[in-house]
């Protein structure tokens, strides 16, 4: 039949694209460039995009539609322009994790290496934390970042609630062109696999990361990406201001294993990708310069470095019912018990409580006794304990024997 | 990610729903009823629902969700209820045709026989026309009907912008749902096949009366679906006025053959389902009972049976280019043409012209001659004659031999 269902005077009818990308068609440059720009200026309607979108993710995007795809969008908005600046710029961006607290001590640690870092991070939706609510429990700091691709703020949130999110060509558009519109001049991606990670499987979160790389090179930003394991979570802090505390300690020196490996692995990526691999950013962690850096930049945001972070008021501690070596712990049941209470945000109008989340008093491979305190949960509304106890019911398990260990890092993507 | 996007009282997230129909889940009963039940209310989104449909699309929907979507559609608006009759009732659904006005002959035709038929039709959109119009090209005549099934009417609409009415579950219960909320007791279908078909081969027309023809049964309404051909245009007309002048002709006991070889074997199905193949309707179409039938219909809906139809004020004539047998006539192109010169509507809140449309002077196997006229287009806006002779362009062909026919009825599905 045919319809004509958009002004006449319009190059294109948005139901033809959408037909046309449901029967396997490949969209043009021109159909696309118009796709993104009537979707930002509200003439195509959400049903039409939401339609195309689910067809999207049925059909794909092969490499031109989607580089054009993430340029329509980068063109949505403002693109910033770092390339004044003295110093190379490199971004990083992780897809996500329970405990990933890495973006803390990585940028002041790749700042004190000679190099810039335009980063604009984002905020928690479910049981995966935001660097800006983690940021945000330090007293004084606030966040002000421009309004960056606003083709993706509409799109993103259209893909939530009608089941578009899981299409690998619309997540990588999602987060390169906010990363390609901030202006740097490399990225390093941190693409977590697992449980507690958007990507399940690894080859799922090979074919995001091989994907997104490909569009930082069609745009001329030299690209990278590591393959990191997120079954368990990164160190043993979830939670705003905890996983704060937990970043200071790093940044100190100290701090848990993992957290340390993974920030020096991605700042290593970092500063080689901006061309100082003078500089060894375990050295320099060691040595305290990254901690003045942070300290330097906290201040600069309006933030007390020295002021005590907040605590929630309440805790629960759970402990073991047996003696034995913990074989495993969830990273998917930690971070929804972390949400339960109250660190994460159900939708994006609630605020998330800096002081609550949950504490790791053991990782699996650790040797543990019956009533040893194994996690301390933490809220200022202590009726969530029981639906965060129930969170990580069968989330973890032990036995007698060391349990096989996924190394960290799985993969390198170029 | 957890996301709760509904209010929390709601027993489902339209999201999840969503999510698993595209990840090759079924719905169950409660959710459909759900569903149906509160995107009728606008209580689901436009956006949801359109990414369900694609979703739908490209995962289809098994025998129990199709029968209980169809359930769920009937039961979001009145049900009627004919079984107090004296008569059996028989309803009739063509999936539309270009030249298809058999429901004009056949409607009397088969209430000659003793039936009753609670037939409520449709407008027509695209090249594909609608009874309804071609009865109010008949001054006077004006339809009454109830609004049943207020779920398909929004649901239609928004398939229609968003590329999701090419699946054959959405369509079958489209369909189905109207015609059994109409509250007959038998149901004969006319699914087309070819370029001027919604279904361009069998096997997808197939699949779609195989599809209807289960949904009425799981409904306790005896159904029979016939495959029949729309490569060309049924009989020799094609636009409102000018095909209910065919139809009087047919009722008069003349007309183009294949439109009275489809009136006469639909006919035998419909009293065939209700019981009453003690008549046979080729004798009653013959002796002029149904004409009776008709203006007495054409009357209780305030028409004037005897009143002089429309007629466009403006006409043009193609004519052989050369002498010989016409091999093909397409549907498609011959609908176009019709539709172009205003007998059919762009968008739903378009009015057509009634007396506009094409009048065809051979069919394939005919031997013509150069010069001869083939077809006339008519219209009141002389400017569409050029629009209209592009449509037509290599819709037609001529050889020396009698070209291979297809039969008019290709199936029979029950």
């Amino acid at each position: 039949m045919m319809t004509a269902t958009s002004p006449s005077h319009a190059p294109f009818h948005a139901v033809d694209l959408i037909r046309s990308k449901r029967d396997g068609g490949e969209l043009s440059d021109a159909q696309i460039d118009w796709l993104i720009a009537e979707y930002t200026a509200d003439e195509i309607a959400d049903e039409q995009m939401s339609a195309l979108a689910m067809a999207i993710l049925f059909r794909g995007l092969n490499a031109r539609e989607l580089d054009r795809w993430t340029k329509a969008m980068i063109n949505s908005g403002e693109r910033l322009d770092f390339s004044g600046l003295s110093r190379p710029t490199v971004d990083k961006h992780s897809t996500g994790g329970v405990g990933d607290k890495i973006t803390l001590p990585l940028v002041p640690l790749v700042a004190a290496c000679g190099v810039a870092v335009p980063q604009l991070s984002g905020r928690g939706l479910g049981h995966t934390g935001g660097t800006l609510d983690k940021l945000e429990s330090i007293p004084g700091w606030r966040a002000a970042g421009p309004g960056l691709v606003p083709a993706d703020k509409k799109l993103y949130a259209l893909r939530d609630v009608t089941g578009t999110v899981e299409s690998i060509p619309l997540i990588a558009s999602s987060i390169m062109s906010k990363k390609l519109a901030a202006g740097t001049a490399a990225l390093v991606l941190d693409v977590k696999v697992g449980s507690g990670a958007f990507m399940k499987t690894l080859e799922s979160a090979r074919e995001l990361a091989q994907t997104m790389v490909a569009v930082g090179r069609a745009e001329g930003v030299t690209t990278v990406a590591l393959l990191t394991d997120m079954s368990v979570p990164l160190g043993l802090t979830a939670g705003n201001a905890l996983e704060v505390e937990e970043a200071i300690e790093v940044l100190a020196g100290g701090g848990p294993s993992d957290v340390v490996e993974l920030t020096v692995a991605l700042a290593r990526e970092m500063v080689a990708a901006a061309g100082r691999d003078d500089h060894d950013p375990a050295a320099l962690l060691a040595s305290g310069v990254a901690m003045d850096v942070w300290r330097s930049m906290i201040i600069a945001q309006g933030g007390d470095p020295d002021a005590a972070l907040p605590t929630a008021h309440e805790s629960d501690v759970i402990t073991a019912e047996r003696d034995g070596v913990l074989q495993s712990l969830d990273a998917l049941a930690v971070g929804e018990a972390a949400w339960r209470l109250g660190a994460g945000r159900a939708r994006k109008e609630h605020a998330v409580q800096p002081g609550a989340g949950v504490v790791l008093h053991a990782k699996p491979g650790t040797r543990v006794r019956a009533g040893q305190p194994l996690i301390t949960l933490h809220t200022d509304a202590p009726e969530r304990f029981s639906r965060a106890r129930e969170a990580l019911q069968g989330a973890y398990m032990f036995g007698e024997a060391a349990p096989q260990m996924r190394p960290l890092i799985l993969g390198r993507i170029v």
